[in-house]
């Protein structure tokens, strides 16, 4: 540990590393569809609006459609599990409200004192497949101080995509080995570790909640491996 | 004052409104030269090199040159200058140090206390001329806390060009009457209001020293018009 002397930049995942998605979103549906009457197993479609970002995507990634940001495919996946689910009736507007529940999603409780940590001695970013007002609207809501706010949308380029990773040095003005990609997964620190990244694996085991099948543990020997923000500001000396 | 309720973003030019430029530069570049035994006229390279910034953005504006960030132009007037000032010899790495001085810049000494209160009630970010990497380092050297840094690199257009603000408000998901230019050059509010942007005029009268020539005060009716961001945020209602 420590051993990453010339990372000048942290970049981070967002979606399950920086901030649990899916007991944020599952609490504000069940709260909404019991203050409108709307029953159904919002846990269940929370699962499936996730399940739905890869495949959407994949879309973008491969070429078959251009640029499109994640709200927008987020907004396309609602429409689909709305009808899936017999929520019918609902106004633009509510439909709108309800898609930016991804830019309310909360932190996990290490997420914001150890950003803070890393914080003063790092510059801090995210390197993630949101859509920057997405992400930032959400490090308003959530108290997130990123110095700056990176990722597919500035890059143009969907993470696994080297452009993703690559672009994103650039645009800091650094080479791949003076930024650190931050994940709870182990395929985007792959992924970053190839174009040159320097690593670091932070364990969220119940990103998935009971449905979680992977990430439990890190795959490989990543620069720092840890279990939380305050373990990864521990490992890199950030008092 | 305080009528613009529907403003939920400030986005601030950079050079001029938020950092003295022109100080920072011939300080830095005075005790550079004292200490390595360079002699020249220090303040007029420092306007010099400004002067080089709106014709050296004009060849991307116009089309003639692809895509270049500003610390690549702010790089080629630097070799321009030296040689013109006779400052010869220097290895590629002092070069690169005296060219990321535009990284180095002071703040006025309102901007950091005005900008902490203005976030506290709005998104603040950039809307500037310069790079992400540059703004960002800059912002982390200097303590201005942006919750987003966008501009030109991320518009992939030089103000004044309309895709400038109109691709900022559309990347923060906001309509262009929903955020706000805080701005000390009158050209460039006209510029953001002539595509729906709410403004607001910081005078800043010393931008260019006994050289100013124009700015002095508000050559139009903006939607606030004050001398400092402290009296920006007294404006705006921000405690």
């Amino acid at each position: 540990m420590g051993g990453v002397p010339q990372v000048m930049a942290l970049v981070f995942d967002v979606f399950g590393t920086v901030v649990d998605w899916r007991s944020s979103i599952v609490r504000e549906l069940e709260a909404w569809g019991a203050a409108k009457g709307v029953a159904t197993d919002w846990t269940a479609f929370t699962d499936d609006w996730r399940g739905l970002y890869q495949p959407a995507m994949e879309e973008v990634r491969s070429g078959r459609r251009p640029w499109t940001i994640l709200d927008v495919l987020h907004r396309e996946s609602l429409e689909t599990l709305l009808t899936k689910y017999r929520v019918t009736g609902l106004p633009e507007t509510e439909k709108d409200h309800l898609n930016k529940v991804w830019h309310r999603l909360s932190p996990w409780p290490d997420s914001v004192p150890g950003l803070l940590r890393l914080k003063s001695r790092y510059l801090i970013g995210t390197l993630s497949n949101g859509n920057v007002g997405l992400l930032a609207w959400m490090a308003k809501n959530a108290g997130l101080p990123w110095d700056v706010i990176l990722g597919a949308e500035t890059a143009r380029a969907y993470k696994p995509l080297p452009e993703a990773y690559l672009r994103t040095a650039v645009m800091l003005g650094l080479g791949p080995e003076q930024v650190m990609l931050v994940a709870a997964h182990n395929d985007d620190l792959a992924a970053a570790a190839a174009q040159g990244f320097a690593t670091a694996f932070v364990a969220r085991p119940t990103e998935y909640g009971p449905r979680q099948t992977k990430d439990f543990r890190a795959e490989r020997d990543w620069d720092v491996v840890t279990g939380s923000f305050l373990g990864l500001a521990d490992a890199l000396g950030c008092p």
